[in-house]
């Protein structure tokens, strides 16, 4: 670490660029103006003097780039519209950049000319940050700029600030997340009105909550992205989405919340970032990071978080449990957490100052899913005979995975056992099931959930 | 506003004091070693190596000033501690200052003197940011410091920096909090078990939930100086706790939780700090900032915060609505703020930069308790005769307060009326009540409470 100063300098320094004074606007390049997008400009025009009065200098919008130059765009000036975002980022004058485009390119190629190029950057791009993190953070390490991105996670919701900053002289041990809206808007129908997935999903989409191709949302590439980013800050360890456990909804049935309901539970498509215990066996710590729905019993606090809404529940060793809650999507949400960041990056611009980096010296050992305990959820449907318990319970024996609870429910070709276990790693439970299938009087495993969550 | 680079210089500038080097500890004192202040030290110690990391320097405990230096405080070294404060904030070498003695004075005084000395600052102390704050905030900014304060409002919760950081792009409507514990868990035992307020605080404070003088808590001071705090930074106003409207909740009745209930509410104190809206009288939008027991909806997200737990509800215009939750007090959860405080004082310290400064620019008026407007609960003990109904109506009427449901309980000498009212001032509430007073058909009126946050 090269020797810097420790007290902010009092005297005035050359600004940006030759032709200077301190009332200069601080320069901003938009990228994308869809929903989000669309928003941010606005507020960037309409707030202009709250927002000059929070920096200490105005704000001028200086382009936008989009993808098709001719759109009406009722309230923006035409001329502000660009379809050439490498030369928009590429300006000398600009200052700060908002990346709302999303996906992998050309959104990671336009943020790393705009740090190269001294600008501070805003970002809501999850998918990008959890694939590619990395490069980003260490070019704004290099040019020392700021790379901002509240948006990323759970809209509106401040989020990364408290890991990044509230929390950070804490011991986070786990983020547990609601982090798409989608999933939890098809979860909550399903739960209240009773029907499959198929049938809510096209319901949704009907509603626009879901888009014309869900996969993102329904497979949980979405919310595994957003828990790569929260266990990153959480565990001070790089966390790629390449690195999270991840399982969709599409397989959750209507007999599935049924089953939930009949323990005490509603299904969530949940986010689980966990710190290990410390087992003494000189490995240290490991982190957890999986994405799949789950039981959580009705009396969790995440569990009466309804329809679209989002909200991410943090454990930590001094702090306890502490819940953050709010619109998950939308325009407007997402456009008041860009907003956020880019007044704050702005600030660190006037004060010639930069905000946290990525924080990365924990380094702790992902651990793949098959070591990962919790509690599990199985139904099976059994030949009604005398013994099949008896079998049952001996092949969870065999695998050394421990019941808690175990209901017979109907009769005949009805038969079914439903089963609940204590904690067990999921490799013990995977092979539990397997020599279940295998079983003569076990005629199929209907369904298998995770249970998670103290009440 | 002087001119001021808009980017951070990456030349190395000479550091604070004359012996210097980039790893040299960021050199820390701290001023109070009760419940808080000893889990802090413990902190520092215990977590050193974490610390460094984060901060990208290590910080070093020089001094701990104690008003009694001969107590038994284990693991932490005797010599660190001090009964002269002045002398330890006078250090030429210190860096960082934590202060968790608490109350107005010597509070104020060894906190202006490390601004004025160039250390920054990390306070609990909402008392005095609410009397005081503004002295503090221009020393910190006339000395180039930091002061942070996260730990001054709802314990662990972080509401400082989202409401200063996250939502500082947005425009924050209201803010609606319960940031005393020890009255929610009065008023949840009270609900829950029906016992009388006395009964109830005897048996908060065996529980050693409430002090032995419970007034700071129970009379609502407490809370009047975080909803100052709060509507501070939501408001981008000077808020102080005098501006502040305050009842506690000694009055609170077991038949008011009763009548809360008959009408699907709970009782809980609230701050409430509201923009109103702009009457185009050219008056602008002014602000209210109060403190009061309170109906709320049992379907209010609200509501349901039960026990010492905190939580703060904030509503904005892009965001919408977000709520903030956890444990509200304690030595652990304040002391993760102020931790979470230090990192990020000593981070921005090492970069040599400032954090967000007071900002109130708005100068809103804040409005006096008599023209605010919210909805009203009334008992009233009436003679059972006819016409008393048409009476009271006509006396509300008279007062242009609109009731919205009325309600006869019990016959004869038990003959009670129950009014729900449509949102009226406070003032032309509290003309009708003296009015009512003086009806020959109404004996007393037993209770009146404002009824709070729509479901």
């Amino acid at each position: 670490m090269t020797a810097i100063d420790v007290r902010p300098s009092a005297e005035p320094r050359s600004s940006r660029g030759s032709s200077v004074d301190a009332g200069r606007p601080l320069k901003v390049a938009l990228l994308g103006c869809g929903t989000v997008g669309s928003e941010v400009a606005r507020l960037i025009v309409e707030q202009a003097e709250d927002l000059r009065a929070r920096i200490g200098r105005p704000l001028e919008l200086v382009g936008i780039a989009v993808r098709r130059a001719h759109r009406d765009r009722p309230g923006l000036d035409p001329a502000l519209f660009t379809t050439d975002a490498q030369a928009l980022v590429a300006r000398p004058d600009v200052d700060l950049v908002i990346e709302v485009i999303g996906g992998l390119e050309p959104a990671r190629s336009l943020i790393l000319a705009a740090l190269a190029n001294g600008a501070s950057v805003v970002t809501a791009n999850k998918a990008l940050l959890a694939a590619d993190g990395a490069s980003l953070f260490s070019a704004a390490e290099e040019h020392q700029v700021d790379l901002y991105f509240e948006a990323a996670v759970a809209g509106a919701i401040p989020i990364i600030r408290p890991l990044r900053e509230s929390l950070v002289g804490d011991e986070i041990t786990a983020v547990t997340g609601i982090v798409n809206g989608t999933t939890n808007f098809i979860l909550d129908l399903m739960d209240t009105e009773g029907a499959g997935f198929a049938e809510t999903l096209a319901q949704a989409q009907e509603l626009g909550y879901a888009e014309a191709d869900p996969t993102a949302d329904v497979e949980g590439f979405d919310a595994a992205a957003k828990a790569a980013i929260l266990a990153s800050l959480a565990f001070h360890t790089r966390v790629t989405a390449a690195d999270v456990y991840r399982e969709g909804i599409a397989d959750v049935s209507s007999t599935d919340i049924a089953s939930a309901r009949a323990i005490g539970c509603v299904v969530k498509l949940v986010a689980l970032c966990q710190l290990s215990e410390d087992l003494g066996d000189g490995a240290g710590r490991s982190v957890s990071v999986r994405v799949h729905p789950a039981m959580i019993p009705r009396s969790h606090p995440l569990a009466g978080v309804g329809g679209a809404y989002n909200a991410v529940f943090v454990e930590s060793r001094s702090a306890g449990r502490l819940m953050f809650y709010g619109p998950g999507a939308g325009g407007s949400p997402t456009a008041s957490a860009v907003m956020g960041d880019l007044v704050t990056v702005a600030r660190n611009r006037v004060r010639g100052a930069v905000g946290p980096g990525e924080s990365t010296y924990a380094a702790r050992r992902v651990s793949p899913i098959g070591d990962v305990t919790t509690r599990y959820h199985l139904s099976l449907e059994v030949s009604d005979v005398a013994g099949v318990l008896a079998a049952v319970a001996q092949v969870f024996a065999e695998h050394g995975v421990s019941i808690q609870t175990v209901r017979q429910q109907g009769r005949g070709d009805d038969a079914q056992l439903v089963v609940v276990t204590h904690r067990a790693t999921d490799a013990a439970l995977s092979a539990t099931v397997e020599a279940l299938r295998d079983l003569p009087s076990v005629r199929d495993v209907t369904s298998v959930m995770r249970v998670e969550g103290e009440a």
